[in-house]
Parts: structure tokens; sequence; C-alpha cells
């Protein structure tokens, strides 16, 4: 289940386990060892984190478990991002939420990353959040310097604009491996703003984050999602399958040839969605899909 | 009247015939062979189809002219496109409008269009609508095999946004030689959202569908019909012009070097629409009827 | 305080001298020849003009200074901009606003603005505005005769989208050394929509217009300007510094490295401005006024 992200990028599973709300799932550290072993046999062996998630907690709760079972990692692979500063009690340095792109913030949050995670190189490096300050040169030149120094093996952007990755790749000789975006079929901006060109042109293939749209697709009010659900539930019947596999189906349908990041803590919905990239869904479903999301046929 | 629409691409006419109605104006066999002698007479040597047009019968209709008098076809350009899906009794497998850029599709659709329009060549093949799930790659290498084969001579796209076309032109080594789109007095978007930059850039000359709007130039109701109308009628005199000339002056204009689609099936018409293209417009009158049609003088 | 506004481009001061409201300033030559000495005491040594500033008569008044006292020009730079034309009671040929940007007329333009300007040469030429009507080869071309004759020495847009930009540099060999765009703590748009992604990519510095927002900064009803003069008023005590510098420095943290054009005619806003040019914002204050006219923090 594991491919390159990028012609010269790292293989990465699919399906990424996102550790967002590690921190709410209440898991000891056995219960998480057990959660990572689960998504390993799973076929989703890469780990999706931030600095910041879990107000800067989480890679240190992921880090725990390496630290009983450093024979976890090399059969993962760490995603981690860094960028936003968040002011949360345990950084009274931080008044307001912002953005920090200069070499020395990403760095400190490498090196911070790294020691949390109790692991010696982040496999992918991500800017979180387009920094309008972002000095590309800097960028480059930080995010060579962390491969040289092996801490860091590949680097991409998350939530970044067709124009503000142009900007940063065209500083760098390493390609951006990826922009992590989101997309569902509640949320299909980057299938017509040229992000997903884009990704297709540069063979960058999007990670894609709240593929549920971050659960508006099983409970959200509204007319798209109420279409929409009506739509999958028809579906779900032909295909033998749930309307989250079937939302995980019209995603991996894209010829950008996306990598969903889930954002369970439930090893039987990571397993469910790794069923769901056996389904190839009829290309006719997937437009009946997008109109039940748009409200209206294509043109 | 001809003229390369792209360096690498074919010679066109400047008008095209249109034949997106053919269904509706009730010609006989003989009557469509006298409309296309008449184009060709005043000087409108290209054809616009599609596949689908008249519920996928228009190319087939235009195709018995050919059978009758195949002198006609190396006086004439046949423009067609593929790529929309549409659900219409004669097709039961499609349920839904769709869109389908699949080689297995492409070559379906060539091959009809080929045996419907009588002919062993295609001019001009264009993709009808950006399609989400286009694979540029296997466009591209299909375009290059039905160009190798000799059933299409050139390619390219419709409705596409700069970055759809760049997407699909990264792929390939052949030029897309335009990119038809709408535009119009009361319908001037590609002017300012890139489209026509590209296509000034590229030396792709874009055709241009809807000239007239629709016929909302002449019968719309709203502010701007209105207002376009009264200004084109006070040029009308300055000119000795029809509105409908004036409407193509102005898209004459544009140093994109546009080819516009007409949707008429009456020669009077196109004869009118062809004396157009020797009327000069000032640029203060073509601000005045941009004014017009935007409600704001420009900045 | 000049540093090159392109690497290959000419050096410019980092503040402009606006000369848009020079008319309404009602100096004597005396005057306006105190006013310059004191600009260039004060670092201020580039001046920005366009043709059609003060109903065409701007650069005639500023022209009657340089005569006076011609050793000044040396010590000056002379930005002007063409391809307005301005229906104004001296220009009875313009029934309308509207832009040209052809040969004939840029050519006019910049015979008249040497005249008017009392000088040899244009330190730096814009075109105004971007003209649907632009035929890119054209522009390219006139722009490079009037380089060879040495009557412009840089060449540069206003007001141009990204697309907009790429078209014309793409029919020239010289590059386009600025694109001069408004930008202010209220306006902000140049930071999102792509403009200052390429200006960084292409170390084409962008001059700015209006960084004070017209005076809406200081005196503007409605939400966003009461917000952010309340954040500036809050951080003038922390720098030691007035809001319009507030306001400047908030520009100059831009990684495109702007060059703001200022529109006043009192020599001390001049000396105020100059002085912010040393002020260094913290990062977190800078993203709070961003939030103070956004009205919501970064994602």
């Amino acid at each position: 289940m594991k491919k390159p992200i990028h012609p010269d990028g790292p293989e990465l599973s699919t399906l990424s386990a996102g550790m967002w709300r590690l921190h709410e799932w209440d898991l000891s550290t056995d219960d998480l060892i057990r959660f990572i072993e689960e998504c390993v046999e799973a076929g989703v062996t890469t780990f999706d984190h931030a600095d910041i998630y879990g107000n800067y907690g989480n890679e240190a709760l992921f880090g725990n478990a390496l630290r009983e079972r450093p024979d976890l990692r090399d059969k993962i692979e760490i995603v981690t991002k860094c960028g936003i500063c968040l002011p949360v009690p345990g950084k009274p340095e931080y008044a307001i939420q912002h953005y920090n792109t200069g070499e020395e913030h990403i760095r400190m949050s490498v090196e911070n990353s790294l020691r949390n995670l109790n692991t010696e190189r982040i496999d992918l490096l991500l800017i979180h959040r387009p920094d309008p300050l972002m000095d590309a040169s800097e960028v480059a030149n930080t995010f060579l310097k962390l491969i040289n120094e092996q801490k860091v093996r590949y680097v991409g952007v998350s939530n970044f604009t067709p124009s503000q990755f142009n900007l940063l790749q065209s500083a760098m000789d390493e390609c951006l491996v990826t922009n992590q975006v989101e997309c569902s079929v509640l949320h299909t901006i980057a299938l017509f703003d040229g992000t997903f060109d884009q990704a297709q042109r540069y063979n960058a293939s999007p990670m894609i984050w709240s593929p549920f749209a971050g659960g508006r697709l099983f409970t959200g009010s509204g007319d798209a999602p109420h279409r929409v659900r009506q739509v999958l539930f028809k579906l779900s019947e032909k295909y033998s399958a749930s309307i989250d596999q079937l939302a995980l189906a019209w995603l991996m349908a894209l010829p950008c040839s996306p990598f969903p990041v889930l954002g369970t803590g439930k090893i039987e919905r990571i397993r469910s969605a790794a069923d769901a990239l056996s389904l190839n869904m009829e290309k006719q479903d997937w437009f009946r899909i997008l109109e039940a999301s748009r409200g209206h046929p294509v043109a």
C-alpha cells in the first residue's frame, strides 16, 4: 500500500493516520502502541503530525510510544509540520495566533519535534500554512540545511495556493513533494482552483485533510450534506460499501493521486478506510456525487 | 479570410459556422449543401461541431451533405469536440450528464465523429469541457496516437481555465492550438481572468462561442444588455453597421486574435458577420462598449 | 536609502514622493524646489509621476522646478506612467476615460513627459493600468526602442495581475522591474492573490501606492479602520512611533521588499516616513495588525 508521493519523494502509505486529535483519544502509551501496530498491519504506516497538535503535546505522546518500542520506528513514516505559533498556556511568548517561517523558528520547531517524537529524522516536513511574511530563499535554505543534517528527509507545504507553491519551489533545487490541502465530497475547491492541476503537473500528490469534511459528511445539516448523503446511501448498496468508504473512493478517483489523512483513533475505521482503497468507483457515480455536492450537474 | 489559429496550427476561417443548432434549422440535405456552399463563398470555411450537438445527431446531418457532395470536404475545415456524455434517449448507458476524457471514450467519440461526418480526418479536435478526472498524460497520449493515425490533424480544448490549459499542455509536445471559450460584449470574463493573456502569450487564438451572448445582445432584459444596446445603436450610424456587426468588431479588436463561432443557419447573417471583419472600431468606442457592459468606466 | 528595485533595475530610494496631488499643494516653483531639496536631504530621491496627474499638469509643474535648478536632476530619479487617456478640458479628443498602450500613444506620452519634466530621460516608465487591448509584442518593442533611444532607462507596470505581468514579461528580454500596486494595512489583497508571490519570485520589488489607504487609515469609518487604528494606537507607545510610521513599518516587513509611494506635500510627513524605515516590527505585532484589518486571526 506504500507508494511514492512524488517521483523524487518518500514512499508513504496511501492513507495516513492523523494525530490531530490524539490527545482526545485518552490512550495509554500501551494503547497507542497497539494502535500504531494495528495501523501498520492495516497498511497505514504513515503518521501525520504537527508541532501544534494537542496544544504542542501530541508529538510527545507519540514519542512515548516510540521510546517504549523503538522497533516501530522503521516500520512507519513520520510527517510533521511547523510554522504556526499557537497561544496556549505553555507558550506565554505567543500572545496571538501567528505564523513564523524564519530559519530560527523552523529549526527550533524541528528540534522540538525530533525530541518529542523521540526520533532522529522526520520523513516529511511541511510548512503548515502559507505565511505572508515567508522569505522563500530563507525557507529554501533552511530546508536544504535540515536535509543535509539528515534531520529531515523530504519537504513540502500545506494549504498553499498554486502561486505560493510556485514561489517556494522556484527558490529550491529539491522538490516540494506534496501540498497537504483540504478536500472531500463536501469541499471540492482544490479540484477547480488550480491546486490539483498543479499537483498533477508536478507529480506532487496532495495529502488530503478532512476527507470526510470533519464529520459534516455524516451529520452536517444544510442542503449539500443532505444531498450527498442521499446519493452515497443509494450507492452503498451497489458497492457494498459504507458512505465513508465511498467518500474515500471518490477522492481516490482523482487523477492527482491523493494521499488522504484519516483523523480517527478507532482501528476499525482505519481498516474500513484501507478496504476502500480497492474500491473502483464508476465515472458516472463520481459525477453523481459531485452534482449532489454542488447542487447542479456539470455544464 | 483564412489564417493560422496558432503558428503550428491549422488555417481556419476567422469566422466559423457553428453546427450547435443545425437540427433546429429544418434543412433538407440539399438545403444544407447549399448553406455550406454559401458559407464557403462568404469565406466561412470552418464548421464547428461537437459529438453531442443535436443530441448526438448533427454530425450525421452534416455528414449526409458531405456524402452527397464529397468535393466540399477539401474546401472546408471541420472542428469537433468530445468529452461530454449526455443522457439522451439514444444513450441509455448515460444516466447523468458527466465527462469522460479517458482514452477509450475519446477514441470512440472520434471514430463516431469520423463515421457520422463521413470524413477521414478531423481538422481540429477539442476537449469540450475541463474534466476534474482528466489524466493529462492519458489525454496527451491519446491525442498523439490520433494525430499519428491521421484521424485528427490538430488538437485543442474548450472552456479550460489557464491552469487546466497549462496542465494539459505540459504533458504534450504538440501544441494545443486553441481554447474555445465564451466571450461577447456581455460576457467579458475571459479578458480579465487570464484566459486571453494566456491565449496571447502562446499565440493560441481563442475560438469564441456565443459572440452575441446567445441572443441576449438583441433581446436580453437587465441593465447591461440595455446599456450595451443603447451604445451600439448610437454607433451603428457612425460605422454604418448593425449591432451584431459592431459586437463582432468589438471582439475582433482583441489582441489575442479571436476566431468567433456563429450560431446561425441564415446565410444573410453569416454574410453580414463576414462583412464586419473589415470594420475597424476606434479605441474609444471599444471602451465605450466595455463601460456599458460593466456599468462603470475603466479605472 | 537607495537600493535596486530589481537586480537589473535602477537604484531608487525606498520611499518615493508621489506627485499625484502636486497641483493641490499650491506651491510656487521656489516652494517646490525647496520641497525637492528637502526630500533629497531626507533620503527620498525618487519622484513618482504620471502623464495624467493634475489633469496632465503636474509633470510640467515639476519640470519648472528642474528648469530653474537643473543641478537637481542628477540627484533624483523620475518615475512616470502612461496608458490612461483622461477626458479633461485640455483633451477634447478624449470623450471617455480609456486606455491606450499602442506604440504611437506610448511614444507621444513619453515625449510629452520628457518635455514637461524638462529632462532628457525617464528613469522608470510604467504602464499605468492593464489594458485589455494591450498587444504585448507592441508594448515590448516600444519599450525596447525607447530604451535604445535613451529616453527611458527602465520599464515596469502598475496595477497588473500576475497573469498580465507574465504576458508582457514573456514578450520582452528586458525585465519589468516593478509592478506598482495598491497595498496598506487596510488593503491587503496583493499579499494573497499572487501579486507579491510574483514580486518576490522575480525580485521585482513592488512600488506601493496608497500606503495609508488614501487617508482611510486616519479617518476612515467602518469596522476595519476602527480596529486597525486601535491596534496601531496601542503599538505606538511600544515603538515610540506614530500610526503612519507603524503602517509603513508593517509594509516594510513584507518579504517582497516594497517601495512605498508617499502622497504628501508636507516635508515633516516625508521625514517622519523616512524615520519609519529603521523601525523593525515584531512578527506578532505584524499579525496583530493583519488580524485587525481582516477581522479574524490567521487560520
